[in-house]
């Protein structure tokens, strides 16, 4: 490749990252000016902002509000390169990257951030009737269920059929989970039902099941109970220690009991990339690979593995949980390591420093915990509303996401409520009625006077 | 079907409106109030802005901002309800619309506003290789060529691709289509260049085709030169009389030159929906329904026709135009028509009053012809753009759009850059590497020294 080359002759080491979310990013930013060069690989053109993902699943934000072209992150960084292609494996060895279009890419370091996917624990049957939420087509086939839902239970006369497309499940009672449900029952009971001539505010059901004994377990037990409480206001019904048995296209069998639902959402569990395949590392049971304080995995100091496709403990022989602050510090950090590496010095070991966890329960509450520190109602959900705009990549992004939540706020409306995809298939072109509306049977109607 | 019995009851006469378009709302909008039930059926639900669908093409607006819901739009109004079906057929002897899910619903007045879709002129063939451009996936599927080939150009070797990959060809030089050619020469030389490192602002070659001697032919012959000499200015090589003969994944023909491009769009033609199949009228060359002054089609004076999917002349006997204002117009003219029914009354023959015409021609450049008024350059954009944002429907949306041309404006940058699906299928989870790698000759690698 004409690039390869041309680096290979600048002789300034190549810096490989794999994945453009927050901790290849930080990785390629926390590099800028460094005497490296650097090649950003993604499958995706756009670094996307996932802890927003479930309000473009709920039609609350535009894919565009909370997702960014990573070419344009960097346009100004002159050392980095961005390339859209996908890795299919890594070449220890020869310190390379295959690629599925371009030729093999040698480095000198390499950053995997891959990031992690939803996991159905051994059970991907259940895939395509409870859909997971990890990318904007999966936010936006979310988004299209629920609408459909809420549009056919408009129309249709079996009660019982009704009552199955105005229930909905969440499996999964972390942030994603909790997130997903407030957000559904506020779309559902309160902005969207006065649209409906037939759905009124209580005929909706949504149902959050939660395999443990509280929500958001990563949280402390006080604010577990203070969410608890405030998605149970909103009207979601919560059933904890709940054992989901089995999900189809009709309901999910929680225990021993079936819930009639048609929309049914995922937000249980992750399992890192494939990195550790390609590393050719044992994966823990979550997928990722096991790393060291010096976020390499085994015996290899030309690898850094960080974000959710790295296991990580902390001094205290804690797992680093998969949110977005330690990917980004261990990408700083990775970063911190090559510049040191090149004028010879050696870094102390990561370390993970904690801020503080947010998750919101719907509308105007929240739950933050900042260690001693714990936050929980209207106060919370300003700081999780002002912390979220912050993070946000780029000032479109801040003042689009800032003034769509002011106006939402003020008139309960959701301003995404596209159904995007065609709800039913054109006829052919020719005139034959009577095949066609074999879908359903209709009463014999006199076509032939039409014509 | 309850609804339907219910309004049997209320003996008020049922207004069905098929098609949530410019002319199917204004109909409903302007029957607000009247002692008349309505039904207005779409197979979207969403109101498309379509004079902007083109910036969505080329990631300058996010689809929410330029779609509504139909329901949130027509919430506020009593004797209103939506329908999201598809319409299969029309019995205009037992006065019934037949539906794709629901049962056939009758109708006392029935308001056809079906629109017209994009013509290839028997060449569908050609629609695999030249999409156009009528609904959001339509756009957003050219956003995703347009964007991945730049994406594809950054890493090609081979010059004559990497020429192909460059080179967008726009067939079709009215509004669409000059519309079009302007935004993708802004995208591609003005606002992405610089965040690729092999793509320079001259890289990119823009061709528009028309096949008739000047550009938007239904403007006055001075506008036409003036939306030349602006597109011109943006880089864009126009070829009038040009003939296209073939398109294909590799480019297009035009008269006896071969054109290689990968990246061609269709705004050529337009073919109105089914209506006169359903209403087993004969339908003009475009596929309308021909209609009168009353806006029935021959002899059914409980039809209106309207919109692009109607052929409907002014007193002069010209065409009248497939934009919006008349389909407004003649929706709303249908609405005084069944009021004044209800009371026992007629109204005079439709008129259509032109209220002017504008196209821009990329950035701070615009044609506007209001009759013995053209203006064109700056002051014209300047009136499309204020004139666009008046014209969209709701506050939410205009205040997004306006922004969002204001930010365009200062920083040339485009805020939805996304490119959505997969770009390549990912592998089975067991490492399978060699073969997956067949798709593209790659050096042997030894692979085994992975594991």
């Amino acid at each position: 490749m004409a690039d390869n080359s041309a680096q290979g002759q600048s002789k300034r080491p190549h810096v490989v990252i794999v994945g453009g979310g927050f901790g290849g990013l930080a990785a390629a930013k926390a590099l800028a000016g460094a005497a490296v060069d650097i090649t950003l690989i993604d499958k995706r053109n756009h670094h996307l902002f996932q802890p927003l993902l479930y309000q473009v699943a709920t039609a609350g934000l535009s894919p565009a509000d909370i997702a960014g072209s990573i070419r344009a992150i960097l346009a100004a960084q002159a050392n980095v390169r961005v390339l859209l292609d996908r890795v299919y494996g890594i070449d220890r060895v020869s310190q390379r990257v295959i690629l599925g279009d371009g030729e093999p890419i040698a480095y000198d370091w390499l950053i995997i951030a891959t990031g992690a996917t939803h996991s159905y624990f051994g059970r991907d049957e259940w895939a395509p009737f409870a859909p997971g939420i990890k990318t904007i087509d999966d936010a936006t086939a979310i988004r299209r269920r629920v609408l459909l839902a809420l549009e056919r239970a408009e129309t249709e006369t079996d009660p019982e059929r009704r009552k199955a497309l105005l229930t909905f499940v969440v499996v999964g009672g972390g942030p994603t989970g909790v997130e997903m449900a407030g957000a559904i029952a506020e779309l559902a009971r309160q902005s969207v039902s006065k649209d409906f001539r037939h759905i009124t505010p209580h005929c909706s059901r949504i149902v959050l099941l939660q395999r443990g004994d509280r929500l958001l377990p990563s949280f402390p037990a006080t604010l577990s109970a203070k969410a608890l409480g405030g998605i149970e206001q909103l009207g979601v019904e919560v059933r904890l220690g709940a054992d989901v048995k089995a999900i189809d296209a009709n309901g999910v069998t929680v225990d021993d009991e079936f819930i009639p639902a048609t929309t049914t959402i995922w937000a249980a569990g992750v399992m890192a990339s494939r990195a550790a395949e390609w590393l050719g590392c044992t994966a823990d049971r979550a997928g990722r690979v096991k790393i060291g304080a010096d976020l390499h995995p085994a015996g290899d100091a030309r690898i850094f593995v960080i974000g959710d496709t790295a296991a990580c403990t902390d001094a205290s022989g804690r797992d680093l949980p998969g949110v977005a602050p330690v990917a980004k510090q261990q990408g700083q950090y990775a970063a911190r390591v090559i510049r040191a590496a090149l004028v010879g010095r050696v870094v102390a070991p990561f370390r993970y420093r904690d801020w503080g966890n947010m998750a919101t329960v719907g509308r105007s509450r929240a739950v933050a915990d900042f260690g001693r520190v714990r936050v929980s109602g209207l106060p919370a959900w300003v700081l999780w509303c002002v912390a979220h705009i912050w993070f946000l990549t780029g000032h479109r992004n801040r003042i689009a996401v800032g003034l769509t939540w002011l106006g939402s706020y003020l008139t309960y409306q959701r301003g995404a409520r596209l159904i995007t995809g065609d709800i039913a298939p054109d006829l052919p072109a020719t005139l034959e009625l009577a095949p066609a509306l074999g879908r359903r049977a209709v009463r014999p109607l006199d076509l032939a006077a039409v014509k």
